[in-house]
C-alpha cells in the first residue's frame, strides 16, 4: 500500500486568474510580501500493491489522462509513503 | 525570496465527492489498484525577504483565514524552496 500524489499546477506562461484573486484577497487582508501566488490541484491516490516502475508509470499515463489538461497544466508524481505489510 | 507551499486538503471524516468521482473514473478508464483518491489545492506562494518564523507564522494565519475552510479542511504550511540574495 503507498500513498501517491500528483499536483498539478498551471504552466508558467499560463494566466492563473484564481492564483491573481488571492493574491489580491491577502493582499487586502493585510498579507503584504506576497510577490505572487499559483493555485492549482493535489491528488492522494492509495495505491493497493506493491509500487514498482511499472506501476508509477501507470500512474503517471493516468495523471496524463484525467488529472491533468496538458495543453495548460503541468503535473508531478511523487510517492509520499509506503506501508509495508506486516 | 522563498516558495512556501499550502496544501489544502478535505478532512478524513468528510465526505470527498470530487475523490470519489476521480477514483470511479480512474477504473472506468482502466487504472485499477486505486483503493482511495482525494482531491483538494495546491497554493504556491512567492514570498518576499527573508522568511522569518515570525514570517512563517503569519502565512499560517493567512492560510488559515484565506485558502482553507478549517471546518472541513485541513492544510500544511511548508518551505519549497529559499532563493538567497547574490
Amino acid at each position: 500500500m503507498a500513498r501517491v500524489v500528483v499536483d498539478v499546477m498551471p504552466k508558467r506562461a499560463i494566466l492563473d486568474p484564481q492564483g491573481r484573486a488571492v493574491a489580491g484577497a491577502l493582499e487586502r487582508l493585510g498579507f503584504g510580501g506576497i510577490s505572487d501566488v499559483r493555485q492549482g490541484k493535489r491528488f492522494e491516490l492509495e495505491v493497493d500493491g506493491e509500487l514498482t516502475e511499472e506501476r508509477l508509470a501507470e500512474l503517471r499515463r493516468a495523471a496524463e489522462t484525467l488529472l491533468a489538461n496538458t495543453v495548460i497544466e503541468d503535473f508531478t508524481v511523487r510517492v509520499e509513503h509506503v506501508t509495508t505489510q506486516a
